[in-house]
């Protein structure tokens, strides 16, 4: 699904103070579905190959929804193609697979942690459902990191070029980290966790919709460090 | 897509209190999708037959995005059937041809209203995928009003039965409204919609993000008289 953001326009599309606020935005819209799905047990079996047969050894249910999904959100023998400005430099720079690897493996067991790791056969669709709209919401705040590193780039060109040049990716790294962002990032994520996973109608006597820490915890070791990566790599192949 | 209640164990799924509980986790879920949806404009040209030329005269792109979405999501060609216990009276109230009518003519334009209510053709696929979500959350919240019926039915036989063979719609509209129950539930509606729609991080500095009172209104003119109506209807077929 596209972001918010208006991309048929570049300079809107590269100006940080707008590229900020969407990923902002994204935080709540990740929050959101991820809320959703945890009201679901864990339901392991659809992220396993054959778990549930569906008719393709390879393919586990999770899989066969989010292709299926992805086919029928992509609208392809429908609209016509968009024209878009080449706003981004081209590259293939796409890290769904690990991405959807630390999903299934740290992200999801972890934040079911606190309500259910169990199985319930008459939620696996529904499971299976959120999973692919919490994995889409993930996987486009990570690939956001290309605007953010084009509209660096192109802020600091000089710096960037002789980086990019010496193939210096620690050093990139080092360029794009704002370690006093990141802290103030996982403060409010964490703030916004608890808001949204509370009924402020009964407050604190409420059990949480979701575990907030595991929030923070998704951002810290996954969300920002993949970004960093999309980050690195997409300036290396400009 | 199913709701959380356990629907395999009969006497939870009649359980008055549990029924209360996850018509006030809905309500939450309904909010999360609407506030999704209205980061785009209206597009009304996504609800007009042939507005978007998807190759069918009488077909919308929403309604092609719903069939499509309800067909990928029921699994049914996949999933063996699950085997429910009988809890509803075999029945055949439906008020989805309503609820689409009135979200794409009044809830919809009203929620809408404060952000834009023009046309992004970037964002089509995006706001009708959202639109599904935000409709199959009303529609599965109405619908459970056969739930509250069967439970109230088995609560109150006698005078339910009466009720029913009098043919009594009138009656059996009094008997299950609750002014103050009523009351309570637009007032808790405000306070979840303001909390959901505000970034705890920035407070009332934002702009919210959908109007707390669109939400409200959908509640009061458009959900709970539906929801009685399927109430009602329920009854009559028992």
């Amino acid at each position: 699904m596209d972001a918010a953001i208006d991309l048929s326009d570049a300079s809107k599309a590269l100006d940080l103070a707008n590229i900020r606020f969407q990923l902002i935005r994204l935080e709540d819209t990740i929050i959101f579905h991820l809320i959703e799905r945890v009201q679901f047990p864990l339901n392991q079996t659809i992220h396993v190959a054959c778990g549930v047969d569906i008719g393709e050894p390879t393919t586990s249910l999770f899989d066969w929804m989010l292709r299926e999904q992805e086919r029928l959100q992509s609208l392809e023998p429908i609209l016509k193609p968009l024209h878009y400005p080449q706003i981004l430099h081209p590259n293939t720079v796409n890290v769904n697979a690990q991405l959807k690897d630390c999903y299934i493996k740290h992200i999801l067991p972890a934040a079911c942690m606190q309500t259910d790791r169990g199985e319930s056969q008459e939620n696996y669709g529904s499971s299976a459902t959120c999973d692919v709209m919490t994995i889409q919401s993930l996987s486009r705040r990570i690939h956001f990191g290309k605007f953010v590193a084009e509209a660096k780039f192109q802020q600091e060109m000089d710096r960037s070029v002789k980086l990019i040049k010496d193939e210096d990716r620690k050093g990139i790294d080092e360029a794009i980290t704002n370690a006093a962002v990141e802290k103030k990032v996982l403060e409010r994520l964490k703030l916004k966790a608890k808001t949204y996973a509370t009924d402020p109608d009964l407050g604190a006597n409420e059990s949480s919709k979701v575990n907030a820490d595991a929030v923070v915890v998704m951002y810290k070791d996954w969300v920002i460090p993949r970004t960093k990566e999309v980050e690195v790599e997409y300036l290396m192949q400009r």
